[in-house]
């Protein structure tokens, strides 16, 4: 029999026979596959939708549940909390979020379609309350459903688009709120007829030609030949390969805490088996929960030259993901007795250094008088007058740390909390097609979610809820173009 | 007829007859199709060396020719110059230099053989003159061959392996000994029997199941079939495909002067159509010659917010690497009046600011007092005890800079001249196999020098000298390999 591998499509002439037939097969079942499955059910298509897991939930399952939505003048949460946000603004936010890295076609095409894709989500059942929680948050403890979970108030987004809180969490008491959102897509996808297999394993595309005609899967310790008009890639990142990640992401070494479910890039190589292109593999997402308790996000970041690296007021992720790029072992977060509390355990973040001024704080950490200090001296003499010249963070984050005693909180990569996942991936059309190396789309192929390069593109402007955006729009996208390969 | 693609190997069954037939293709004629061909031709292969321009040279031609060199007690030059230099202490200086994306086999191996290469190069032709230039030395202005073309001395790369110059320059009066190299190269190859095909584009690889069995050149707007027993790909980086360095290199969209000749990635993406792996493709060397007049050498450099941000005693290349990283559009030289001159018109560096002190020259730069005042204040104070405790510049390159008038240079992205060129590649093995995806070589199939992943993998710990040496090195065992698949 001709070797099955993740690195080379099974030649459909050589299949020795199919045991399962299906429209669109689609693999993972995490939010991308399962919207995916939504879809292409709804449009007619007979759908097998595969997990390699015992049951629905990938990192999907893992992560708050919050979707970043906006544009088209606001959602309705938006708007009753007295926002309203153009397709324009929203558009722009998210091509500044892509960095170097943006896909304009994906970033105006989600800019345009997210509020029917909010009206969507809420068709399928997923409840939102309504109601806004401002403020520094990274997910509701509560059950409110929209907070700011990027950095358009901050530096330099706040000049690229008007602001606007755009992370819609779904209504749910408390962190976590993934779980229930998968939950309720996967009662949609089973209400739509999709045939769920689980303890599922990709093994093998099965290419015909050029065009993508099924999948070889592991079930029951058996290669399974399973026939399809299109397949659905929906398998996640690399964040759990550890070998990918030395090849494509090695920056990631430096940080301890990946995010996923069997993330280990099983989508990425099939893609890349039927020609696929895999870019900006070396970005990744990362957060430590610092903004835990809300007070620490007045605190201010400072390598260990002593020097302050980002306005602190920006999103939680794109403070952590500078702190990993600056030299040495770790960062500081620098509080006063007026913002300081006890850190959660989880976050492993440890006093490194306290004192009466910040020269005696200096001092503890190792650093020499004219570093650490002068920077605290004209942080605070810009603070008191509501300014940040170097940075330019902004007011009411803004705040002079003078009153003490003074805290240096050691962020280390190799032992604090930094959680992670990868950002890079196949390169796809906004309609969801995986392109091959010269741009053309791959006939049958479709992925979305981490196993392509998406909406959220460049580590440096990582949006909460923007990963989950992406998934849920475009493995909407993905199922209902695959149904389409049917006729 | 079956479409010829970059993408695809052209399947062997197909192929309408073969144009010419030999062992060994070798597809780009700088240093490292030059040794490969060398090395095959002298194991007795037949070899055809096909360039798609008129004539040898690629980058290689346009580089200084410098050859990265030591280890084994050091070299004749080496020696004579005072250095001695462990194997030992050079594989942990290649290591270190690879940083995150270092390949530890190639560091060990080129370390162990470098000598023996060293004999080699000068067995085939290449003069080295066998004197010592020391000081900051980008390329040597006269004919000296060896030079410090590293961060040897500087920290933290002296706490990993004892220094030692080993930048060897083939003896050539001023810059550009690439192109003598190159041409010494051919000569020998010519010599050897080398069949040298010009204006010969190549357009896809040949397959025959696993194994690449020849290659399809584009030749007098012809496709020609040229059977082979082994391809090995010399063909460069990507630098010149603006595309491609968009998917996979972002940040070298900051800087504005590439460098290479007709670098548009075909090697690296013949070699994914094979099966073949790429490798940290977000990785890329830069120089800007901030080192030129020598007496800035000893400048202090500051970002936008008047930090300083590396110990600027090491490699240029890894100073300008580090200036990329940093916010804004450019980085400031700091000069008193005892170390400027005025720079060449070929850097585009520009008079931003001067002052008869530090604080004048801060207003000037639009920064604010208490920026870059205790900046500098903190380096003389230290500069004058001779040390750098903040980023650890060592004397003599560590002077203050304490006699006015002072100056800022300014460097920027857009407009000053940043030469790079890109690091990521195809992933070899040691034998400059290519690998696939799953890690096991691809039988028939050779690749060296910047379309791999090599020695210089790290942009931040580049050398000069460290790409030519893998060129040559690896482009030899390449030969020697391909030659062996003969047989």
């Amino acid at each position: 029999m001709t070797e099955i591998s993740l690195y080379k499509p099974y030649p459909a002439a050589e299949v020795p026979a199919w045991d399962m037939e299906t429209d669109v097969a689609i693999i993972g079942f995490g939010a991308t596959g399962a919207c995916a499955a939504i879809e292409a059910a709804q449009a007619g298509a007979r759908v097998m939708l595969f997990e390699r897991n015992s049951g629905s939930g990938g990192a999907s399952g893992l992560s708050g549940g919050e979707i970043y939505i906006g544009g088209n003048g606001g959602t309705d949460v938006q708007r009753a909390a007295g926002f309203s946000d153009t397709t324009e603004d929203f558009a722009a936010y998210l091509k500044a979020a892509g960095g170097p890295c943006a896909d304009d076609a994906k970033c105006d095409a989600y800019a345009i379609g997210a509020l029917d894709h909010f009206a969507w989500l809420k068709a399928q059942g997923v409840p939102y309350k309504g109601t806004y929680l401002p403020g520094k948050i990274i997910e509701p403890t509560g059950d409110d459903t929209l907070i700011w979970s990027g950095s358009e108030a901050a530096t330099p987004f706040r000049h690229v688009a008007k602001p606007a809180p755009r992370g819609h969490v779904i209504q749910h008491m408390g962190w976590g709120g993934g779980r229930p959102l998968v939950d309720i897509l996967e009662k949609r996808a089973r209400e739509s007829g999709v045939e769920v297999v689980v303890d599922a394993r990709a093994l093998a595309l099965v290419q015909d030609g050029e065009r993508i005609v099924g999948v070889v899967m592991r079930i029951d310790n058996q290669p399974r030949f399973v026939k399809a008009a299109a397949v659905v890639l929906a398998t996640g990142g690399f964040v759990m390969n550890e070998a990918m990640r030395r090849k494509y992401a090695p920056q990631t070494l430096r940080i301890n805490s990946p995010i996923g479910d069997k993330d280990d890039g099983t989508g990425i190589e099939l893609g890349i088996s039927a020609g696929g292109d895999a870019i900006h593999m070396d970005q990744f997402f990362t957060t430590c929960p610092w903004t835990i308790p809300e007070s620490h996000a007045h605190g201010v970041f400072v390598n260990v030259k002593g020097q302050r690296f980002i306005n602190e007021d920006c999103y939680h992720g794109r403070v952590s993901r500078t702190m990993v790029d600056q030299p040495g072992h770790g960062v500081y977060l620098l509080l006063d007795s007026a913002h300081y509390q006890q850190a959660p355990d989880f976050a492993r973040m440890s006093i490194a250094a306290t004192g009466d001024d910040w020269a005696e704080v200096e001092g503890e950490l190792g650093m020499l008088p004219g570093t650490l200090t002068p920077t605290m001296d004209f942080y605070n003499a810009h603070a008191r007058e509501g300014r940040d010249p170097l940075f330019d963070k902004q007011p009411p984050i803004l705040v002079p740390l003078d009153q003490g005693p003074f805290i240096a909180l050691e962020l280390n990569f190799e032992t604090s909390y930094f959680s992670f996942f990868t950002l890079g991936g196949l390169k796809t059309s906004a309609s969801a097609e995986v392109l091959s190396r010269a741009g053309t789309p791959i006939p049958g192929l479709f992925a979305a979610g981490r196993c392509t390069s998406g909406l959220p593109a460049w580590g440096h402007g990582y949006s909460s809820g923007m990963s989950l955006a992406d998934c849920t729009f475009f493995g909407r996208a993905a199922g209902r173009n695959a149904a389409r390969a049917n006729s």
